[in-house]
């Protein structure tokens, strides 16, 4: 059959393997390297059968010890596709292998916690791995600043402008700034949520997760019953920093969970950015930290950001802006001339010699040049500078 | 004769050598490398007679063309004496040969236009050596925001406060600040004036230069008359640069004198630091590039910039501030534990298992740790969080 561009295809073919997934989302919390590995060597159907059977390595076994007993599988996938809400597995055609390859990279080299996920359950009109092609996150305290939240919403606006895709937390502040910059741009942006996405966290937040959905896509590695225990946002951090190409902290305190996911973008490779802010604000404290201890680089617009994470050429920052005076053309000595003449009297190149401490030899050998560009006239009383080019 | 403690020794008893360094300081304008080789080689009685007799080699004849008919140095200094400003010369005691290294140090290697002063003209009560002994530069932009000079002025405070001497240009905005913050924590401070002493540029702040004066110091390499040429800010700038120990800018657009300041400074060799600032002010980018391009080291209050300027262990910067949540001690298990109870109902061990995802050994192994700490209490139910431990 021929697929429609862009279209979703999930492979009905295998329900067990999605009955499989879906166990294991809710039996393990994500970001375990020994499960990773063994449902990586079994393939989810045998690595359930066996976890299940106790016929799994210990250490696999305690992990999801107190859950094992249970299946609501099915009642989850049911669940879920009442909801709209759809689970994608590294089986699928929109699983984001590319996005999630740091996080595969990583646990082969051994960093504990940071396991790629088993699966993911979506909701929205995106393929998944088309959404995360080219994504940067933009992250940041709950508490904004009237500051941080207008940086973040014109940030996020002008790198969607760019076809970049925001990904953030959905939270409060900075989060929820990102995210609506990036609609306002008229573009997909994506929601990593800790816990499930029957009622996603924060529930303030439920009209703009409505409007994510509608254009981008609500990720997340629990079914969508699942809590948002606190430790999930600390496990969901490491999947935002994964499939963005790299992290823009906003605003952030001293400690925040934004700094976690600056961290883990950092561990995995990729580029970490901070927003600068007033040194008055507590709320800058965080990016500070991170510019002064060389965890992130300084940003302060879109284009700095895409020259950091961006293919090659594709997105040079403009260079400072700057405005040109126009003595700035002039040389040394011509500036020198110009400033040792008085603001309005005529003088003689004598005098203009030594108020500028310009031999006067070179004061005759500049002032032609200063009149055809304007900045001085020859009068029968001496040399004027123009009214023009009076400072 | 004994000398009073920080009294100033003038070399009475060499007029000759005064008034060779008082035609100088009139004949050149500073910084040039030949013409202080020159005097260094012949000393500045037979330099200067060499100059005035065209015995001299043609590079530093040149420079002192236009004005080396002329001697006001008597008259110059006699002008000093009636405004009470003195000619400190490096023949006397209190010139600064320890603040001035850099400068001859950066000539000798072969850097432009970074010679020492062959003179300098100085008003207020302090010996200049004792002044610029520990002084740090705050300089920044002329139309500082009132952030900007909120922020100099509690820089200059804090570090006038900890025995350092802020030394800047005497402009207005962040310049002024900083001497005022200087000023308002009782420490002296230096300001180094680009043109003569007699009416310090700019006017408008001859009351803060009169204040300065009296418990620090003005400096000028140009005798009292000289007006304040555009390129004289430039030469300016080295001095502070080299005087201090290190270069905080405050506050610069694009393209600034602060800049210069800290061009000269990272020339020199010596820290320089930018303050940041919200990415949404003009007059912010300048701090910004500086950090981006790595020229400055960000620094956001007075502990960070004398961490990177004092002598090793004097001023180390406390830790960033942060505050210290009472679950912060806890295991990730503990955590897990906690997070995986009810708000209010007692719940049974194999309950917390299941929502938490942790083995119920390790739950009924956590459980008592965490009743001593006082976050659960053990009910005929079943456990419960107590009051203080809800989030």
């Amino acid at each position: 059959v021929a697929v429609p561009d862009g279209a979703v295809v999930i492979a009905p073919w295998r329900p067990d393997v999605r009955h499989a997934r879906a166990w294991l989302s809710r039996a393990v919390e994500p970001g375990n390297a020994e499960v990773y590995r063994f449902v990586s060597r079994y393939g989810p159907v045998d690595a359930v059968r066996r976890m299940r059977a106790g016929n799994a390595p210990d250490s696999v076994l305690r992990l999801a010890a107190a859950r094992s007993g249970q299946d609501r599988s099915a009642h989850d996938l049911a669940e879920a596709a009442r909801l709209s809400i759809r689970l994608v597995t590294p089986e699928d055609d929109e699983w984001p292998d590319d996005a999630l390859s740091s996080l595969a990279d990583a646990t082969a080299a051994g960093v504990d916690n940071v396991a790629p996920p088993l699966a993911l359950w979506v909701r929205g009109v995106r393929r998944l791995d088309h959404a995360l092609a080219r994504a940067v996150a933009i992250v940041g305290t709950r508490a904004a600043t009237p500051y941080g939240s207008r940086v973040a919403a014109d940030l996020a606006h002008d790198v969607t402008s760019r076809e970049w895709t925001v990904v953030s937390g959905g939270a409060y502040g900075i989060d929820g700034a990102g995210h609506r910059g990036a609609l306002a741009a008229g573009g997909p942006t994506v929601a990593v949520i800790a816990g499930g996405l029957r009622a996603p966290y924060p529930a303030g937040h439920a009209a703009l997760f409505d409007r994510i959905a509608d254009s981008g896509l609500l990720i997340s590695e629990w079914p969508p019953d699942c809590p948002p225990h606190r430790y999930r946002f600390l496990v969901r951090n490491r999947l935002i920093a994964a499939v963005a190409a790299g992290t823009v902290v906003v605003e952030a305190s001293a400690r925040s969970g934004a700094t976690s996911t600056a961290l883990h973008a950092e561990r995995l490779g990729k580029p970490v950015m901070a927003v600068p802010g007033p040194v008055t604000s507590v709320l800058s404290i965080g990016t500070h930290n991170l510019i002064r201890e060389h965890q992130a680089t300084l940003v302060t617009r879109a284009s700095e950001v895409l020259e950091l994470i961006g293919p090659m050429g594709e997105s040079l920052a403009e260079p400072p802006r700057s405005e040109r005076r126009p003595r700035d053309g002039l040389s040394p000595v011509a500036q020198r001339v110009l400033d040792g003449m008085p603001a309005r009297a005529p003088v003689s190149p004598d005098a203009i010699a030594v108020e500028s401490g310009i031999p006067v030899v070179d004061v005759l050998r500049c002032l032609p040049a200063l009149e055809l560009d304007g900045f001085v006239e020859a009068t029968s009383a001496g040399w004027r500078l123009r009214a023009s080019a009076r400072r």
